[in-house]
């Protein structure tokens, strides 16, 4: 008898035996490796893909596993006072099998506390978590905060969590008995109101809003309120956004507060107060403008600087915090605002300060 | 033999029936009839729920469904010369049966022209479409355009679908051929990069990153380059977010646009061009940061008015654009720019604008 079976799975070593079959340009995409497949949901189109094209390990690879790097290109670099680790390794990230993703963000904890955190004492860590187990994540902050270097718990920024909702609140209570920070940054799961966009640069261009919608959720959803003396920083998503979104919040506050009696300050004071933004990716702003917008956020208090190394889109602390801006407000960017938000001691910092006025 | 029936369903009229056994606040929302059950998914805490208080019909009800409320309360209140009807019933909120959703874009759009553009000669009409079938609503447009008041494509912004995405060409050709302009305005469906939020008043803060999302898509994905004449105009999305947006994507264009081959300009120079924004709800800011926000959008011709009849925060002509604004600046946002978009024929126009110079 015939036999016929109606299924079988050929395959591949990887999307690069397609190279000599693809045309052009996305032949030179996948031949430089730009997408490995779909466990990764676009191709980088960046020479270094991710990573700038300098970061490299003796072996050729690409990941920063070696501390070494981070003390040649950014710390000894730029003669950096601290320099806060924040990884990118979320096991929040996981959606299912929550156990096995609070176990990693423990163990990756305890590699960063061995390995790198005891390298060079300039540096300062960030507690990763599994933000799906709020319970388990709160154990976790409990269990890292002895560490002395250990000063921000990292709250990533994926596809389906707002992190004002009441779940979430055993983490920002934990978070504040150990007198942390808390840190928020996206993720690979991160999306904009549509998900992640049709191209890199549509996706990139909508990580500023996951990083608003955060910033609505936890001030309008009374995070602020309920820890008086908790901080929080937003890492990589910009900053000339904030005036609108003060404006538009204070706006629906004074029309309609009595929808949310736990907010006690116009939600722009908050954001003044407690929020604080990183610069990095710099947008392509002029000096004049930038100054416009540190007026409209109605502080020079709330940004701070931060390289994003080793990614592709690095900033240089040279070049993305303009040197036309006058010397006080870049000194509060480039160290002064971060040294208040994390108690840290800068040696010389009176002197400098003195210097600057 | 007993006999135990273990789903039987009891009911009641509506939620109005729970009212003697709510605690307050909640009793009083509901006694308001804030909140009409799972059909609306959240309560409306203004005290004419959605609408302005005084917005009634003869016979009680709250629905603008007489053109004589909108002469009264727009059109002859502010002596208005010309009004957009862009409605508030979006069959692309369906997302099953798309028959019908087109079939009732097609109803309600006759409905417009015999009961509304004929009404008063002051009005124009958008035309409704159902998106989902985007040559059917081709369709629908070259069908509407040939009505002389119908002036725009409405294009409803609901939970999933971004306009860059290749699907929707069609749905810009069409305008395109019929030289309509293309309006974005949310509904009750639109949400954030999490969804709606947990308040009204979150929800109606993440309405513009809904409308940003929108921009960033047809820009990044090439509908401004694929018709170099039309035009686009975003409603009740705030303005304030702009110069954000443009330096966002100006930076990610420098630095990736490799990866998107088919734009041509500047994403900052195909916003300022053909991008309108209308500043209803006027944001909580004041004259002087107004005109920061004007000049770091590079253009005063990108501003539009609206009042956002019959709605809660309906803005007022005379206060939402501030009259400390320069007396140009204030004609421009209250009808210059707008007649520029639609063509509109002003009478009176050239002594107005010389008056003003």
């Amino acid at each position: 008898m015939p036999l016929i079976d109606t299924d079988v799975h050929e395959s591949f070593a990887g999307v690069k035996d397609l190279v000599p079959y693809l045309k052009p340009p996305y032949k030179d995409w996948i031949a430089a490796g730009a997408w490995r497949g779909f466990s990764q949901p676009f191709a980088y189109t960046s020479p270094g893909n991710g990573n700038r094209a300098d970061v490299t390990n003796p072996d050729g690879s690409a990941s920063v596993s070696d501390p070494a790097l981070i003390k040649r290109d950014v710390l000894d670099a730029y003669d950096v006072t601290y320099a806060l680790l924040t990884g990118y390794f979320y096991p929040t990230g996981l959606k299912m099998q929550y156990g096995l993703a609070s176990a990693m963000a423990a163990a990756y904890n305890d590699m960063v506390a061995e390995k790198w955190l005891s390298f060079d004492d300039r540096l300062r860590g960030s507690i990763q978590v599994n933000a799906r187990d709020p319970e388990a994540a709160a154990r976790e902050i409990d269990r890292m905060a002895t560490h002395p270097a250990m000063v921000q718990v990292m709250l990533p920024v994926v596809d389906d969590i707002a992190y004002g909702h009441p779940y979430y609140r055993p983490i920002f209570a934990a978070a504040d008995r150990n007198d942390l920070v808390v840190a928020f940054h996206h993720t690979v799961f991160a999306e904009g109101p549509y998900g992640m966009g049709l191209s890199y640069m549509e996706r990139h261009s909508l990580i500023p809003l996951a990083i608003m919608g955060q910033v609505i959720s936890i001030i309008l959803n009374g995070v602020f309120d309920a820890f008086p003396k908790l901080r929080f920083i937003m890492l990589e998503g910009g900053f000339s956004w904030l005036p609108h979104v003060m404006w538009r919040m204070d706006r629906e506050y004074r029309q309609g507060r009595v929808e949310v009696p736990w907010i006690k300050k116009l939600p722009s004071q908050h954001a003044r107060e407690r929020l604080r933004l990183a610069t990095q990716p710099s947008e392509d702003i002029s000096n004049e403008a930038f100054l416009k917008v540190v007026d409209l956020i109605g502080t020079d208090e709330l940004l701070v600087f931060a390289t994003d190394y080793p990614h592709f889109d690095f900033d240089d602390p040279d070049a993305a915090v303009p040197k036309g801006l006058p010397e006080e407000l870049r000194q509060k960017i480039l160290w002064k605002n971060a040294a208040s938000l994390y108690g840290f001691d800068v040696p010389g910092a009176g002197a400098v300060a003195e210097a600057a006025e």
